[in-house]
C-alpha cells in the first residue's frame, strides 16, 4: 500500500494535515471527547487506562525516591496568587474565580489552581520546623484549571490532570541536586515506558517558569517535527518560601528560610504518545503502556471450535498479557484488523480454523505491519519478545524521526531556511541576550526550547547578533 | 492504668468530649490539616496514604465487575443544575459558582461538581447508541466540592474526594441488580477491609438522593454511638436520562431512554475509621488499611549491634509487611511507644540487646496492648497471623459496641429513653409517612438509616401514629 494512503476511513491523512489527523485520532480511538463547556473534555475509558498506566509508573518512581503523596485544597484565595510578583503575572490571565459559594457572594475571592506552589508553601510553613524535618518531599495528582484561549484536546485542555511535586531542603545543594533527579525520573518514563526520545536541558530566562530561579525540562519532537515539553523541574530557592514563610532551625539553631523544588507532568504525554508514534492506520501504542497489549481476532468465528480455541489462547495469555478477545459478532474480520490497528493495539493475533487445526496462528505488529507464522506452543515466548522488540524499534523510530529533523543553522537564513523547510529542532547558538531570542520568535515562530546538558560547540557567534556565542541552544515550533 | 486514663497528652479523653478527641486524632496523627481556607483541609501523607489504600482496593473490586473509569469535566453550567428538579433542590443551595474565567465574566456561570449525574448523562447520550453498547459501566475517581455551613476536618469539608460510578442498562432489572451489586461491593469493603460491621438496608423517602428513584446504603455505627452513612447506591430509572436524552435503539429497533444507576464512597471512610476504631490511646489501624503495619522500635539504640539488627529483621520483614523502623535518636523509646500507638499502627515491636541476645523480641498488639515473647525464627509467621487476628478483633469489638448500643422502642418515651441513655440505633416500626418521619426529627434529632434489607418485625404499630406498620427502621442520631 502507498505511503500516502488512508488504512481507516474518516481519518485525516497525517502529512496533509496533521492537526485534523490528531484530533481525528483521539476521537475515533474513542480516547477523549468534547463536552458541552468549551475547552473541556471527557476521558473515555481507552484514554483514561493511559493516564492510568502512566500515573501507575511514575508513582511508583516516586515512592522508591522517599516522595509521599498529599492533597490539598484545589481552591486558593485571592492573595496567594498577588504574592509572589512572577507568579501573579504568569498565572493571573488564566485563573478562573469563585465569586460565590452557599449562596452568598464571597468576601474574597477563590481561584481554582493553575498550580499550586502558594499553597504548598503555607502548608509547609505549618510543617516545616526543624532541620530534622527536612527534606520534605510531597506530591499530588490532582486536577488544575487554566483559562487557555486556544485548546486542543488532551493535549491543551481548560481542566488537565497533572502530578505536582513539591519538596522543601535545608541546603540549596540539596535542592537543586532533588531538581535533577526529577528530571531524570521523567526522562526515563518518556523514553524507556512511553519509547519516546527526549532532550534534556535548561530553559532560557525567558521561558523559565514564573517564579523559578531555574527551570529544567525534557523536550520532544513529535511526527511533524514540533516541538512538545513534556516535562519540566524547577529549582525555586526561596523565591517562594520567603514570601509565604517557610523557615527553619538550622543545626545552628538558626531560623533559615527552606530551599524549594516544584516539577510536574500532566495528561500531556498523552497527547506526546499520539502525536510521537501515530501514523495513517492510526494510533499507534508502546506495549508497555498500551491498555491492550494484544487482541485476538477469531476467524471464520462460526466454524465449530474456533471462538472456544481462541478462548483458550485468551485465557493462557491473560495473567501475562493486557489481553482482548474480539468476539463481536457484527463486525467482519477485515474491519477488525482496521478497527484495532486504528486503537494502535501493538500486536494482533488471528486465528482461523486452518490455522488451528496446524496449532498456529498468525501474529501481526501494528509498528512495521510484518505478518508472521507462530506455534500456539510458542506464542507466550514470541508476544514477551515482541512486546520487547516493538517497544524499542518504536523509540528507534522516533529517534530517527528526531534526527532526520534536526539541523545547525550559523546565520538567520539557515534558520528560517531549514526550519520552513524541515521543521524540527534547530540547534544554533546563542549570545545570552533576551532579544535575541525574541528575534528569533518574532522571525521564525520557534522558541528556544532548551540549553542541552549535552552541549556542542557548532559556531563561536549569536546566530542573531554576531557576538560571542554563551551557549548552544535548541530551537523549534512547539505545542 | 485506669480506662479513663489519658495514654497520649493532649489528646482528649474520648468519653468526655468525642468531637474534641475526633479533631485532635486528625491534627495529632498527622492525617490531615486546616488550610487557610474555611472548610477546605490538606491530607497529609499518612493520611492519604489511608486514602490511596481503599482506593486500591475499591478500584480493583470495580475492575473485577467490568467498571472502567474516565474523567469528566469538574466545572458544569447552570443549566445542568436546573434540568432535573429534585437534583436542583437537593443540590443548588450547596454549590461554589465560577463567575469569571481568562479575566472575564463568562455568559453563562459554571457551578463545580457536587456530584456528576448530569455531566455523566450529557456524555452518555453522546455515547450511547445501541443495546449493544450496553451495559456502559463507567466511574471517576475525583474531588467534589459541596459549601457546606457546619464543617468537619475529613468528615465534612467543603471539598472531598470521593468516586462516583455511574452505569447505564437497557433495562430497569439489569439496573437494579447493579445497584445492589456495587452496594455489596461497598459492604464487602468496610466489614472486610476496614473492620467495620455495616447494616445494608434502603433509604425512606424523605433521605434519598436527590433524583433517585431508590436510595440504598451501608450504614455504620461509630464508637459514640452515633451513626455514619459509609457509601450508597442509588437506582435512578429514568430520571436523569430522559431530562438529559440518553436513548438507545433497542433489540426491536425502538429508540427508549436508558435504565441508570449512580454510586459513590468518599473520604468520609477515613472518619469512620477514626470514629469506629479510635480509643484513648487515639488511632487504632485495622492491618489490612493500615499505611504501617508494623513498627521496629530498638531499645538502648546506641548499643552494638543493636541497629543492625533492627535493621535485619526490618529488611527480612518488609518485602512481607508494611513496616517501619523508627531509628529517631532524638526521641526514647517510651516516646516512640507513645508515638505509634497513637498513629494506631497495628503491632510494635520492641527489640533491646537482651531480647537480641536469646534471638528474639518483644510484640506488642495495638488493639489489646497485649505483650508477646515471638523467637526472630518465628517472627514473619506470627506476624501474618496476627494481623488477620487484629483485623478480626477489631471488627468484632465495632460489632460488640453497635450490638450494645441497639435498643429497641415501642414509643415515643421508650425511643427518646434509649436514644438519651443509649445513644445508638433505635429499631422500631414505622407506617410509611413522611410526616412521622420528621416527627421522630423533630422530638428526638434522630434520623431513619435504613429500612434493613433483613427486617425484624418488633410490633405491629407504627411508633409514632399507632397506624399499621409497614417496616420496621433503624433510627438514630447521625455524621
Amino acid at each position: 500500500m502507498g505511503k500516502n494512503e488512508n488504512y481507516v476511513k474518516d481519518i485525516t491523512n497525517i502529512e496533509e494535515d496533521f492537526a485534523q489527523w490528531y484530533t481525528d485520532i483521539v476521537i475515533k480511538a474513542e480516547l477523549a471527547d468534547y463536552s458541552e463547556v468549551k475547552g473541556f473534555i471527557a476521558y473515555r475509558p481507552y484514554g483514561y487506562a493511559l493516564w492510568e498506566n502512566i500515573q501507575k509508573y511514575v508513582d511508583a518512581e516516586f515512592k522508591k525516591r522517599g516522595v509521599e503523596n498529599i492533597a490539598l485544597p484545589m481552591l486558593m484565595p485571592e492573595h496567594y496568587l498577588t504574592t509572589e510578583k512572577e507568579h501573579v503575572e504568569g498565572f493571573a490571565p488564566e485563573v478562573a474565580w469563585v465569586t460565590f459559594g452557599g449562596g452568598k457572594e464571597l468576601e474574597e475571592r477563590l481561584y481554582i489552581r493553575p498550580t499550586s506552589e502558594p499553597m504548598f508553601c503555607r502548608m509547609y510553613a505549618r510543617w516545616v520546623k526543624s532541620w530534622r524535618d527536612l527534606p520534605m518531599k510531597y506530591n499530588q495528582w490532582c486536577n488544575v484549571l487554566r483559562w487557555e484561549k486556544e485548546t486542543r484536546p488532551i493535549l491543551r485542555s481548560r481542566e488537565f490532570f497533572w502530578q505536582e511535586g513539591h519538596t522543601m531542603h535545608a541546603t540549596e545543594q540539596e535542592a537543586r541536586e532533588l531538581t535533577l533527579e526529577m528530571l531524570n525520573v521523567y526522562a526515563d518514563t518518556i523514553e524507556n515506558f512511553l519509547a519516546i526520545p527526549v532532550t534534556k536541558g535548561q530553559k532560557t530566562n525567558l521561558e523559565k517558569f514564573a517564579g523559578a530561579v531555574d527551570t529544567y525540562t525534557v523536550e520532544t519532537l513529535m511526527h511533524d517535527g514540533k516541538a512538545l515539553q513534556a516535562g519540566t523541574s524547577h529549582y525555586l530557592g526561596q523565591n517562594f518560601t520567603k514570601p509565604f514563610g517557610v523557615k527553619f532551625q538550622n543545626k545552628e539553631g538558626k531560623e533559615e528560610y527552606a530551599y524549594n523544588t516544584s516539577w510536574g507532568v500532566s495528561t500531556r504525554l498523552i497527547g506526546a504518545i499520539i502525536m510521537a508514534h501515530g501514523d495513517n492506520r492510526g494510533l499507534k501504542l508502546p506495549p508497555k503502556v498500551a491498555p491492550i497489549q494484544a487482541v485476538i481476532v477469531p476467524i471464520q468465528m462460526q466454524k465449530d471450535g474456533v471462538l472456544e480455541k481462541c478462548q483458550e489462547v485468551f485465557n493462557n495469555l491473560k495473567e501475562t498479557f493486557r489481553m482482548k478477545l474480539d468476539d463481536r459478532d457484527q463486525y467482519s474480520p477485515g474491519y477488525k484488523f482496521n478497527d484495532w490497528e486504528m486503537r494502535g493495539i501493538p500486536v494482533r493475533i488471528e486465528m482461523g480454523p486452518r490455522d488451528i487445526e496446524n496449532n498456529k496462528c498468525i501474529v501481526v505488529r501494528r509498528d512495521t505491519a510484518e505478518k508472521i507464522e507462530v506455534s500456539l506452543d510458542e506464542l507466550n515466548e514470541k508476544l514477551a519478545w515482541l512486546m520487547e522488540d516493538i517497544q524499542q524499534n518504536m523509540y528507534n523510530m522516533c529517534l530517527e524521526n528526531m534526527k532526520n529533523k534536526t539541523s545547525e543553522a550559523h546565520n538567520m537564513e539557515e534558520f528560517e531556511k531549514n526550519l520552513n523547510e524541515n521543521q524540527g529542532y534547530i540547534k544554533a547558538m546563542w549570545c545570552g541576550d533576551d532579544a535575541c531570542e525574541e528575534h528569533i520568535h518574532d522571525v521564525t515562530g520557534a522558541k528556544s526550547r532548551c540549553i542541552p546538558f549535552q552541549e556542542e560547540k557548532i559556531d563561536d557567534k549569536c546566530v542573531v547578533c554576531g557576538k560571542p556565542a554563551k551557549h548552544m541552544v535548541m530551537w523549534g515550533r512547539q505545542y
